[in-house]
């Protein structure tokens, strides 16, 4: 049975860590003052980022944090490492060992299109003074944070349009039963926009012709797909709602981190025997 | 025109009253130095409840009061008043007067199922730490803040099971796409329960056998469905949800009355007419 | 155990059968030669009508019918007889024991009208040369069948507007997050129309104003809520879809008749105990 | 304004040439007597497919057929040419034309999966003696037509599974609130089985496990996805249902083709001028 570590890290690692344990022989630790040397580990997962300002392992739960030569210390020779959002100053850290960064898998980036879509939800129910049924609703793109939003907002009977690029978009917008605009010809009457699309679509011209009770969220990683300075300058309401899994549900957060963990050590065995 | 008064209120009689000055002539006052004696009103719309425990009418947005005896003498003889919640107190104040409780309205209370059942799912947003997709969800009672729960819940991918008391309301349940179960059979592992019936189903006995983890929001209105006592004790985690829908859509509530409002005045004018 | 004898009627009969044999002890007869004299029975169930023009008991199944009288004699003194449909004929005819119409069932009418709707939608995918999605599509009433309908269309992306008739229908619809319209105001651009009202609510007058190329399905029983004479004069495509729930999906329909029937029965029983 | 040919075909050509007369000049001829030789067209519109067994182009709205030679003198020099799954005769015969192959388009294939997925929801419909509610559904792959499928059959209350190859295909089902199987750990208690994956999953082995009542529904392209010698040896319920969006929705689908056709010579006209 493969021995794991997983060292800091908020709620999401102490559920991964939970569920890790449910198929392998698990240690979390979230102080220097945990380690017990003679143990040596097959596995580390690291939280996301995996290191602070300070290039130390963060570890809020214990309102500390962990020296990353301490913990390398414990690793076999051939330890797996995982991490979310790893950088150069990790790697150096721990060269010589296997990285992998989970936020990269594309089965994670699709199981947290969920907590994304719902914590947008949440956002929209906290920030507007009218229902979401009948509120008319732009969604910009329907990849699949775009697809997740499209779900839960029919069953809450609002009026949704979908933002697509192609005639290909148009169609998957017809088979999820919505509307569909071309991006070039969005209009600006909406209650809400949800943009998950990284690319600069609301910029300062096409703000302007909104109506300052529009309210943005914006789900796209940086550089986002509002243009931030304009609308303050416009008195336009926008959230930029990053890392919503880990916020709104550390649970479901920490688990599809397990699992996806698991996922690649099955893989990664597999390869080995076959 | 009609010529119509709103006397305080929160941000739903605001809004109330902008939806009703599309269609007569309104003025709405929110301290008693607003009065101008010369005008005569056909109706007077209270906000709910109308009486705070001054007797005075309460109107939150100015900080203030206002003196029923004051409105009253602002009345045409044959005025109209409009209250929600309204009691003995309020009947006696103004009597000689017709007065309808829009809250005892049909149609809005099917209206506020809507906006309560976003405010109920928002609370479960705000407190569950895994997602709704794929929570297991028990929703007692099919009538309309149950329906509405569930039409909601299904666009979220939740695993729904509907309460229900006999073989009608399980043919409404596979209407509606979801699974039902008798009322005397509720079953215990539920990560969310919504309580929309007024009457004691969860007593002690029955919370004894939940998990600690489970989230009751109880929707009903007093007593409600749920031993709060006894949910107290357990440790359970429970949530009595009332007025939601002036909480979570001021603007929506606000049109909702004006609507009511407005139907029954053009009811009244074809009575009188016909 | 309850003996039960089932005798003729169609599919439905035969599957109502198989599903009461799992509680009870059943015989199901086709003919008049299946009769064996010692046995006496409990509970009779009969078709849907229980009678034919010859006063017969239909037996489709084996291209027979069955004696009334000689039915009867197998009967117990006390016995219970269930039918659908049943008339001053047959209720004189079995005098003196206790009839049942099932079709008169509030819960069996709640659980036949998935049957009917998807029976409609069937009509509707092989009559109409586009596709249901994008469709625009009016439903006239928003009791079970038109709620049915509302979820069925729903998910094929439909337009759908509901026809009500009061501010309680606006609302049941937003609810189920569709459109509404007051019935007095039916527009005319639909591709199809579901009538579920058994009131004239598609007179000469209104066909008028329609396209010849919508579809019209009438799901209310008579007299229906369409002109059918104008229909035909105006060359109107209509269908007049009675008795669906038998027709397209029969194991269904009997298994609902069987519920009916079992707990009619619980309740009998309940009652001669309590 | 553009100048556009049809040249025989079914219904779908002739709502594609309805279609296309909103935009440019067209002539839609169903048989040879119809050319008038001074014309000359700028595109060629040919059926799918484009010949038939004696190398014509089928005409079966006329009950004819057309020379092919005869329709390529209509044609000028740099004469753009649309046809549906094309071959090596087709291409001989008109080579030095451009020729597109509309049915290879990625948008076009994508808005067919809506009409497919409603045409075999239709031949479920037929073909069941059960309601769609509440039956246990299979459905292998979640592309377009997979996904067409299951927000379709949502609707009707189904028990939805989704077969799926790895971890991204679990999450994708989750996304669209159904669950999902991993295709190799397939269960065999389904009432019926959509099949949308042009790979062998249903082999003798697998068929054997599966209960005779099962209807499977083939709709991937040869070989498709069931051993059919093996099903019909078996005694399974099994329908290969090709070309749907021609049979159940041909405006639609002919709309369709005019939508694709139109997409692809603006494009063009934009590369020329660009």
């Amino acid at each position: 049975m493969k021995k794991i570590l997983i060292a800091g890290g908020d709620m999401r690692n102490k559920y991964c860590s939970e569920k890790l344990s449910a198929v392998y022989s698990v240690k979390h630790i979230n102080s220097d003052e945990e380690i017990e040397s003679e143990e040596k580990f097959d596995c580390l997962v690291l939280p996301v980022p995996p290191l602070n300002e300070n290039k130390m392992i963060p570890a809020p739960c214990s309102d500390s944090e962990l020296e990353p030569e301490k913990i390398k210390e414990l690793l076999k020779p051939d330890a797996i490492i995982f991490a979310g959002k790893t950088d150069d100053t990790l790697r150096n850290m721990f060269s010589g060992f296997k990285i992998f960064d989970y936020m990269d898998n594309e089965a994670l980036s699709l199981k947290n299109a969920i907590p994304t879509a719902e914590g947008a939800v949440q956002i929209a129910l906290e920030e507007l003074p009218v229902t979401l049924n009948g509120s008319k609703i732009l969604i910009t793109g329907m990849g699949r944070i775009g697809t997740s939003l499209i779900e839960i907002l029919k069953g809450f009977g609002a009026d949704i349009t979908v933002a697509v690029r192609n005639a290909k978009g148009t169609a998957n917008a017809r088979i999820h039963g919505v509307k569909s605009i071309c991006t070039k010809c969005i209009q600006s009457d909406y209650d809400i926009v949800f943009n998950t699309v990284p690319d600069m679509i609301f910029n300062r011209e096409l703000l302007c012709r909104f109506d300052k009770k529009t309210l943005f969220i914006d789900l796209a990683s940086k550089p986002g797909g509002i243009d931030f300075a304009a609308a303050l300058e416009l008195g336009m309401k926008v959230i930029w709602a990053l890392g919503l899994p880990g916020k709104t549900a550390p649970i479901t957060s920490g688990e599809i981190i397990a699992e996806t963990i698991t996922e690649i050590l099955s893989e990664t065995e597999e390869n080995a025997n076959g």
